[in-house]
């Protein structure tokens, strides 16, 4: 392998892939980074066996071949180096990098041990404009599970329903939904799979503010493949059932209230406070002529009432929920306005965008807390 | 107490004195501010018995009196609400404190059980430009050692000579010097003290960018105060001998060396890169020709020449250095250009600001790793 490439290209590919590269696996080479080059390109890749990324850059190839070597030396490496051309050159596993005023070898493990990234060669299921996918991730995943004990939990669903598609998560104490219509877009209309939350926020990172791509979605039986530009992020999928979410969707609401979104955000926060101790709840309470109060309390440290003005539709009411998951869902839902839904104290709060902007295809529900 | 003041002024004094606040003492009265209200100004304080930290607010008091509060939710607290007035009134033990949409009770612990932070009614030692002082101490802490096996190490050294401050600081891996012609400053010339390293970065974080301040320094037997503004920072001093280091500042150099800084922390950051596993130990080579080279061998990993024109002055040279203390000295230096100077492989190299606007009153010694 002998190639020539900008510094700048090289640096953003290895950001791009460096970040599915496990430090801590018994594997070494999957500390590694491949670089693979053929007649004018030199494919990355990195995998963690669950996850793995595939990114190319255009250079200058004398000689074609391959070596894996340490992602984070390397990565580190080439950052800190001036903008300017890079030579590497490949002798046995040994490669040099060489520069204008620098100049290293480093110790590779030959490409023959790195792990193969499946490869899907199928037509696209979808092609989306890529932000439009991301923004619908974000507003998401944040409700996927961290706890891997019910898979199902820890990924996001994605199915197609009446020319739209819909992408849910929940860790059953929670669950937003939201749905994107598809209007233009080819598909089977067939689609039913869950995508690790994992999976998903390297996605959101991929596309970062890409803003002119496309994301094309490819499937296999048990495996998914982004592919954005020069980039193909391809991940399992969980096997299993995703919960019947339809039933825990209030069909109707006791009382609605229209508010400030960041002042929403700011009285949670400050109810939080208190809360810590007690595991993070906080009272909310609506008063019909226009008033929403949040009292939390704290036994050893003191008490807190927040409040803010609102609109009210419906009688007084009042719920518990949890301070985290309330901040997280208004932190997502990216309109200026929020309606927010109570049903008294054991039933779900439903959270919906207000305005023009955001028609109502997103919603977040949070489960309240028995008190 | 029964008082009020702006967010903004709360949430500065608070952000002032709340580091000094230790949070996992045994005294819970430590992990608490002390709020004490006289005629028209609010006083607070926090100290962690080495440190401790006064800061005056300006405030329309209804009521006098005093409370300590716990530090850490009262700053998040404050910082939280929205900016305007905020009322405070102290029932018993019991803070309240007000907004027109925020109400908080926070229960204190009396202000009795605050410790004494020492007063010293004396007339300054010495008054500069805070931000000199700011600037000079920078140059200098970082030498100092964060081991607290050799107190004096872990100290910054100040004491008058020739019409000048000297700030000086060593591990004894390294040492650091900072000469402040003091022209008019009115000084009994006789100061001689170490402050705590730790006291100094406190003191460089308060003045902050308060390029109008002027700084005061009060002396009592075993306490110095920093008086920045309505700010007062009294620490305890370090008893001790600080170590004679004229003897280890070279007379003569063998090989001096005029290169640009940032190019030489760039290579010094990269051949860090591959000397990890090896302690961070980097040979550097200089050329007669005009070149400055840095060498690093990871065994298992790889090895890494960095190179960087430079002026030299004398013959080729080496040197085995800690990359470490070379990356933090050429951060501080301060200059676009810097003097290096090698000894030979047993000596100390000595580093010095080059250029107008900064004569030769900083110097920087590295002693060598043996190899």
């Amino acid at each position: 392998m002998k190639l020539s490439l900008t510094q700048e290209n090289l640096s953003h590919a290895l950001g791009m892939v460096g970040r599915v590269v496990s430090n801590r696996s018994s594997l070494p080479v999957l500390s590694n980074v491949l670089l693979n080059a053929d007649a004018n390109r030199l494919r990355l890749a990195a995998t963690n066996l669950e996850l793995g990324i595939n990114c190319w850059v255009g250079c200058k190839v004398d000689r074609a071949g391959a070596i894996t070597v340490p992602a984070r030396l390397f990565t580190e490496l080439v950052s800190s180096l001036p903008s300017g051309t890079i030579d590497l050159t490949l002798n046995d596993t040994n490669l040099s990098l060489k520069t204008p005023h620098y100049q290293s070898q480093i110790n590779g493990i030959s490409a023959d041990e790195f792990p193969l990234i499946p490869e899907i060669k199928t037509e696209p299921i979808l092609t989306l404009p890529a932000t439009v996918f991301r923004d619908a991730v974000q507003q998401v995943v944040v409700a996927a599970s961290l706890d891997e004990a019910r898979p199902v939990l820890a990924g996001v669903h994605l199915y197609i329903q009446d020319d739209k598609l819909i992408i849910v998560a929940t860790d059953s104490y929670r669950l937003a939904e939201k749905k994107l219509p598809l209007g233009g877009v080819k598909t089977d209309g067939k689609l039913s799979i869950i995508v690790p939350a994992r999976t998903m926020q390297e996605l959101v990172r991929i596309i970062g503010d890409n803003s002119e791509a496309e994301l094309n979605m490819y499937l296999s039986d048990n495996q998914i493949m982004f592919e954005v530009d020069t980039i193909e992020l391809t991940s399992r999928l969980i096997e299993g059932q995703f919960p019947n979410y339809a039933q825990i969707i209030p069909s109707s609401t006791q009382t609605t209230v229209a508010i400030d979104t960041g002042e929403f955000g700011r009285i949670t926060k400050v109810a939080n406070l208190f809360a810590r101790e007690n595991a993070g709840s906080i009272r909310i309470e609506v008063k019909g002529e226009g008033q929403l109060n949040i009292t939390s309390t704290a036994s050893q440290v003191g008490e807190n009432t927040s409040s803010a003005d609102c609109e009210v539709e419906g009688d007084d009411n009042e719920v518990a929920l949890n301070a985290k998951y309330l901040s997280e869902a208004l932190g997502v839902v990216r309109s200026p306005k929020v309606s927010f839904a109570i049903s008294g104290k054991l039933n779900p709060c439903v959270i919906k965008p207000l305005g023009k902007d955001e028609p109502s295809e997103y919603l977040h529900i949070i489960m309240p807390l028995r008190t």
